[in-house]
């Protein structure tokens, strides 16, 4: 999946509605996936040419028409027209830089998600816009890019696994969008993973670039953040809506899926404030660290400085020095330097330095 | 009970609603306590086969079953059957990482706990799922583990003490929630000790380690925080519920429950404040004690260096130096460096550093 | 009035509804004064016995039972009998440990507040719960210990002053409560008086233990405001409460204590900002000491100890020394020396540190 | 204006609505101003007698009596009687630390909003309270001493300039409560001239006493702040008012009004924000300024401290050295230093310290 | 486009609705620009009078009166009579420091937003007012300079691209908005460019004045923040208008216009996190580099110091030192000296510090 940050502004000059595809040149042409099934049976079938799916439009089956890249703008127009979709609605499939959200219109419903991604060796959080399409018998989704988090499904689908297959397309939907929200927690999981090491690290003393990786991680957490609010806002949405595309029995479903988003807000918010707390603690720890060192700086020098001094005075050449003559001078210096020596021991003592 | 983070994400390929447990299998089998009360009288069952609580279920007496473990799926598919569960309630059961949360149905109450628990000596949190399932004679519990917080409800029930064993299911549901949320205020106090520890000891100088204990107090307060703020949700949805499986009667008990939570929730919240303020204060000390021994060395340093310097002066082996060969040298320059150490000394005192 | 931090759990194996004091039992017996008054006279009763309050109910007078001291339970659950009280009620009048709140019964009122003090001496806020109970023609006080705020409210009874003696027991629970908020006032008068000495002193270099207090105001703030926001609820619900038993022309004065509760929590959260504030000044000025300790250290050091080095030099014994042989070598060393002292008091002041 | 914490505790032993002037005695006796107007003609009146005011309440014209300085109680209790006060509405016009509100009675609409002040050379926010009354003919200004933000209104009623004669009290009260917000305006700007003042001078290496600036500023903030969250709740009661003392047509200028407010309201968060983080970007130059001096004192204790070392090697004065004998000895200690201290700087040059 | 802060305070004496120019005066005189359309053809016409735009007011095709400059008050004064504006609409356009907000008259719509600008190089956010009024046949926008952001919708009116001629004058609206709101993107970018070049200079050694950067993008960001929130509004008031002047083809491109400005704030609030976060590395880092070279000067100066005592004591000159006389002397200090540096050195790498 594509790393975080787009160019989102539209080509000047152009009205609203016009569709042109900001994100990034594929370097495969877009592939068509059909399922076409009902209880009875399913048929699979993938096209390159969008004219093929006009058959399974009005099928009586359920048909999921899936669109995997989205360089070509003439397959999203002609599948736009063909289902009648408003040109709004065409745009933002091809903006792929949507806030997560839900639109009503009259005979389809719109939502719009960022399915996410976490790569553990460069800490990042990927993302890629999907487009959802409900109508009265099809689901269409939109993905930038071939590879997607919808394996699940597509298994449940091909073995006939649990009601899948007996439901319709509003099913589908939710098994999709349940399928996406699902990884949401796989994310987490791995970031949660980092986090613990992290954490761990911490203890250790020789954690030189630990402030880098959690900024990195923290930063990870505010693009995460920035996806997981109107993903709540948008599936809490599907379930208010009062259409008749979602039937009432898949709407207990959306609400067990809503649930689970508000589980992954807390989760980012308890990582943002773990993360907070980690930085903390690791000024707290540096900050111990520096009074460490500076005491040992301190007790060695204010022991040898003044001594130094001492036999420094004995080290003059003046020709006038009583002490240097006296046969006792030398032990007695050594007497005086080491009572100078315990004196300073007792006074770190006293301060608790050592 | 079991540490605190588990991993969510459900094997892929399984359609919502698939019954598979996600906790830690336990050792023991499960065990299915079974309290057949009215206020005449009480028995007490213990089962390992789940069919032998068929008889329970319409007996006009109010029925406790408990279950302890989850390892074994059948057991909660059974009762769900019986009980007529929806399956995604069945799979809520199993998933023990729900958020809390209470869900009507038609002819029953499903509500979702974290029963939690402190460790003083690890300084961590652990939690255990309790789901309930409230119809109109029986109430289900079911937990990760064996050992819980019903203790003094088992006991109320056996000593037939208030008016428990005279009231329905409802009040018993009632009953157990509210063990389980007093159980928090426990667990608040143990935590509320620590702190105060804590706070005791950061006036001492020798806190090396507190920075770290202050994290674990604070991330074991953020894991706090996230169950009990839908604690609170829970609870108030609960009372506001408009279902006849719940009296009026028992409605002033939940009420009162509610204000219960808020309490746990502001003392949570105060901690956590609490908390921050230590860390601040501990970073103050930190930074105070560091410059009490810069002061230290720099006095010493600012003292005896210029000292040193001079008595080098007349450590040099020159042919030519005349100071060297007056009788009132050598005094002199201790004079001259008394009076350098005591301009020092004056200065010192000027910048009130001693 | 006690410290903060009670132990609330409830002793396991008791039902709820059970009449169990929390708090510390005081020395002396509960004492119950009575007031009985209407327009034309007042009478001033003070029992041990609970039974003696009965001919006061029905009276046709507005009575004020006020109770110091909640050791002995019974006399809690025989006016509670005898005023028909819910058991919930009569356990929170003894679970001293309430979060202020508002309830409204069939023929009752229940108000639990939180009576703060604050001692100027310990700098600790201390508080003890109040539960008042207005009926139609009573209002009952529970206090736990001698001592309140009430003295005003009395002054005001005994001198028939205003229109207290003229209207009926909501405004004598009004003026009780106004007097209990108007203390909150005055606590926050003293508390706002030792920031502003903090404040004074921050700017002295002597504030060794400052971090300390602050942090030590800080708590107790954090503690009032737990005390403070739940207090507006409860207040702000006593407005808004639909009953015949809170007069209209009352309603006026609650509304005007509820505006004055809103500028307690105003205030408090102007402390907690001011605190807040303060603490980073605090580690502002310190981090500013270090850096001028630094600079005087770093001054001196860089100073003389080149010119160490250098006078060490000719202090070496080495046979073949050009130098020491040179008539002018002394005075020469001494130029060099001067020089390099002025170069490096010319590059401190370039860097703006002298 | 006065400065801002005053003592707000009333006298124990008072009923609420007893008049007692809280603030500070001025030393002048309180005026009375009359303006009385109608788009023909207005005249102007000073009087020190409340009584002489009476003539004006049902005169058919419009009346705006100001009263400056409330020590003298009996004033705002004749005019209360005389315009059918509420007592606690003429208790908060005397204690005048309300927080800004407006409430609705039966004949008139009472408005108390603060008044503020900027003191550049203290930086210090005053505030003094203004108490409006609105009935259907006449306007009733309370202020605490004389001096106020009400100019410009005089001078358009003097001037006959705009609408202001021509309409009625309404309008009237809305021209006094738009000055009083403007004049936040204009304490903003010298707020925010402050700030960018500090600013610039953050830059700047010798910024010693920034920090206590910075908190003063902030102080003010917080202080402001508390004046003008409160300002808006009051402005916006007003234009959500359903009066027939309020004209429509008025309406429309309170809406403006309350537009100001909350642009007052988010220019205060801004400069909130813009100090906190002046603050952080102090305390980060005050570090950066720290690592500088320490690293010249590390880079000249670094190379001189070994040196230093050597040379005292060859001035020990032990019979057996057979170094000092060497004719090159003296040239090769220089060569050995040399090259240790050019070792030196290319490992501070590797660490891109110089 | 202007720099940020203006001053606001009006010209005291003046009545509200006074229309003064409050933003600078250009040099250029204001310059009117009328395009008049309808899906036939567009003309487009330049005037300095303003009686030049009588004729367009109600011909039946759409006109879009454009003013640059609001210097000539006359202009807006003539416009607003013709248009029968509110006076308070026309202070406002000419007061240019509105918030930026709706406003539903009669017979028209008042919209006021910001357009933003960010110059690169002071790193400046730099924003003018734009007024609209809607009409049911005109647009009339009023710009405080030359230069705006709306050159797509010009190229489309002139292309006659997509369907901005076939639509009414609400329509046109939306379009001048929409590319206004679009601009906002464009100035994130850039903004965000800037944050990730600081980011990567984070990790160099070398970031002196990465602290102030900091700050500087923060302050635009606060800035930024200032216009944004009240942009959500403004547009979220203009969908949920009930007014026959806004059709409900129109509804839906406000709707999506809405969804950009929740984007905007929501990228906004990101950046503040991130700054925030990229702060406190920077201190994290700082006090790392502190710590670093503070070892170094204690490993350096713990070795050395003891060692150039015990050189010292060796060149002290007493008569009477046994030491000096033996001939394995001078090796054994030696021997002690590299003991005690290997000691030394020992302590250090059990610290760990090198």
């Amino acid at each position: 999946m594509a790393r975080k940050r787009k160019k989102r502004v539209k080509q000047p000059g152009l009205p609203p509605g016009s569709l042109v595809y900001v994100g990034e040149a594929g370097a495969k042409p877009p592939l068509i996936t059909v399922w076409d099934y009902d209880e009875a049976g399913l048929n699979e079938y993938q096209f390159t040419n969008v004219d093929d799916c006009v058959p399974f439009r009005n099928n009586q089956r359920v048909t999921w028409i899936n669109v995997d890249g989205l360089t070509d703008v003439s397959i999203v127009e002609k599948l736009g027209v063909r289902y009648n979709l408003h040109p709004l609605v065409m745009e933002d499939i091809l903006h792929t830089t949507q806030r997560p959200k839900i639109e009503e219109h009259d005979d389809f419903i719109y939502v719009v998600l960022r399915m996410i991604d976490f790569d553990s060796e460069k800490m990042q959080v990927g993302s890629e816009q999907v487009s959802f399409i409900l109508t009265s018998e099809n689901v269409l989704t939109f993905q930038e890019s071939p590879g997607d988090v919808f394996g699940p499904v597509r298994d449940r689908l091909k073995g006939n696994k649990g009601r899948i297959r007996k439901l319709g397309p509003d099913y589908l939907l939710y098994a999709l969008m349940d399928s996406l929200v699902d990884h949401y927690f796989f994310v987490l999981e791995k970031l949660g993973d980092k986090i613990e090491e992290l954490e761990e690290h911490m203890l250790e003393q020789s954690a030189a670039n630990l402030a880098h990786r959690l900024h990195e991680l923290k930063r990870e957490t505010i693009i995460l953040r920035k996806s997981v609010w109107p993903l709540r806002e948008a599936i809490g949405g599907l379930e208010r809506l009062d259409t008749p595309l979602i039937k009432d029995s898949t709407k207990l479903f959306v609400r067990d899926m809503y649930d689970h988003t508000i589980q992954v807000i807390d989760t980012v918010e308890s990582y943002r404030d773990l993360l907070a707390g980690m930085l903390e603690i690791y000024l707290a720890s540096q900050s111990n660290r520096l009074n460490e060192v500076m005491k040992v700086l301190t007790i060695i020098s204010t022991i040898f400085i003044p001594l130094t001094f001492i036999v420094g005075v004995y080290g003059m050449n003046f020709r006038n020095m009583p002490e240097l003559e006296w046969s006792f001078g030398y032990p007695a210096v050594w007497i005086i330097m080491l009572m100078i020596a315990g004196g300073m021991v007792y006074f770190f003592r006293k301060k608790r330095w050592i």
